[in-house]
């Protein structure tokens, strides 16, 4: 059997990534709350906002009130998104923010073209500009992100060649300005990859870069979420995003085909199961994804804070036998 | 990496599993119009419905009108299920079906006392009769089936070792009577399994049982039913049964939260994707789904009939190229 890591890393991606698309109105103290019951459950790192124009994204014209709003607590790392210096500015107003480095580029040449009007060269220069810009401020970098890696609505499937080809682009740009990065995110960002593509690209990127950790960026809405986060493990991969209840899908379906994020509380629950340690305690996180579903309005995706723990019913089983 | 099966065989229980446990009344027709939509999926072989007396379970009441109703395909085997002689006999009146016998037993001791007031001992015994009843009926043995092999709310966690044991006292019953079995089912009937027990669990078997074929039988209510089916593959267990739009859940409830089996569709499209044969039509068993969804009137859990087949999108994409 393959060898599973003995402990994984969760970045919690929730409040970034499920109240940019919600479509109703989510009130500011609303997004504290639940920053602020993610930040008792063991998370190390959540991703609290992102500082983008309120136009292209009305749901985060108040995430400096947001950041504001939060309370910090020890040992959890606070991070935002941007997209250009404005947005880093914005983030480097906040002292209770941890500014982490990170560049970005795309695998789907077709995909940058139609959601950034941008060539790879483009994109390329973008994300030297960007790296100036951390120099500049003294921003180490801490990841590298790969978007559509493993596949994309309009370019079709991405080979584990052509992941690599980018990837080395990022890392050479480092190399250029002497710097390195922590970790390179792989973001399955159109839901097209499976157990098998998960391993064959993840197995290329290791072999490229031996000494970048992977980290896994997994979407379900085709329903591969936790089997795709099984074959990353089963890759040795140690590092995950997610999203609680599943936050992140589209607002108005109220079942998993709508999906947007792999479930944090699913992933904290396989692994629990597994012998992999989160840091992250299950039955909190399932209480942090109910306040979500209650803050959000509709039902979301995530399937443990419904099915609920095993942990319970062995204690109550232990119990009922002691009776 | 692992050598995955390059073929698999699903045994859909959609009509059986969804329609016994829907609140709402389904019309004897509608039941009818979805094993007549199944049938044209390329799926070979289908539960249609259980002889058990109504007032166990109503939504089973018109199970001979709806066996009487079908159409037969060629090359698709339509069962039924029945848990005693009545029932059998129920179902031998009707020539349109395949009478498949199997015996049953369940690993958790504690759960067979709360669901069926027995002991392993009167169960073995109820085993023994049912198996005698078949011989008198010149009926074979096609399945052996162990429910609660993963775990048990009761319970708590069931050994490897436990399941083969009680897959052994199957064994030993047909020996006794030189009769053998095509498969074994091991079902994870309260959604205890993870990818990590799947491949405990089924490697105890294969190794104790080297001839007997293994068919998995997984419920989705902690979000586990599609890595489950991975590890599955990884051990290559090649059988499975699933259930079209995930039905089998919990009705009141539009997410896969209260899902039930694992869903035809998801399990096709993983597999379609990884270069496993189904002989499923991904498109046609898609259209069954969303039949079925607005058969019970309520989402059900699948995600890719929302999601999307890829096939469809690369095809697209080629076209566009060549425009």
């Amino acid at each position: 059997m393959t060898q599973l890591p003995s402990k994984i890393r969760i970045n919690e991606e929730g409040p970034r990534e499920g109240f940019q698309i919600e479509k109703n109105h989510i009130p500011t103290e609303r997004k504290i709350e639940l920053i602020d019951s993610l930040s008792q459950t063991g998370l190390q790192q959540i991703q609290t906002v992102s500082f983008v124009p309120p136009k292209n994204v009305p749901g985060m014209a108040d995430a400096d009130d947001v950041v504001n709003g939060f309370t910090r607590f020890p040992d959890v790392e606070y991070t935002a998104l941007w997209l250009n210096e404005r947005g880093l500015r914005r983030a480097l107003n906040h002292s209770k923010l941890d500014i982490k480095g990170y560049l970005s580029l795309c695998a789907s040449t077709a995909f940058l073209a139609k959601n950034q009007k941008r060539t790879p060269q483009e994109n390329l220069q973008a994300a030297r500009d960007l790296l100036q810009i951390y120099q500049d401020h003294e921003i180490s970098i801490h990841r590298l992100s790969l978007m559509a890696a493993f596949g994309c609505n309009f370019e079709g499937d991405i080979s584990p060649s052509t992941v690599v080809k980018f990837v080395r682009q990022m890392t050479d740009l480092l190399a250029e300005h002497n710097m390195s990065a922590n970790h390179v995110s792989l973001a399955d960002t159109m839901a097209w990859a499976t157990p098998a593509s998960i391993k064959r690209v993840v197995s290329a990127v290791q072999d490229a870069f031996p000494t970048l950790d992977i980290c896994l960026h997994l979407h379900d809405t085709r329903g591969m979420g936790i089997a795709n986060a099984y074959a990353g493990l089963e890759m040795g991969v140690a590092l995950f995003d997610a999203c609680v209840g599943g936050l992140g899908g589209c607002p108005f379906a109220a079942h998993k085909g709508a999906a947007g994020n792999v479930c944090t509380e699913d992933l904290v629950f396989m692994c629990d199961e597994m012998g992999i340690e989160t840091g992250i305690d299950l039955n909190k996180i399932i209480e942090s994804a109910l306040l979500a579903e209650e803050i959000v309005g509709h039902p979301l995706p995530g399937s443990v804070k419904t099915g609920g723990s095993l942990a319970i019913l062995r204690e109550n089983i232990a119990k009922a036998k002691n009776a």
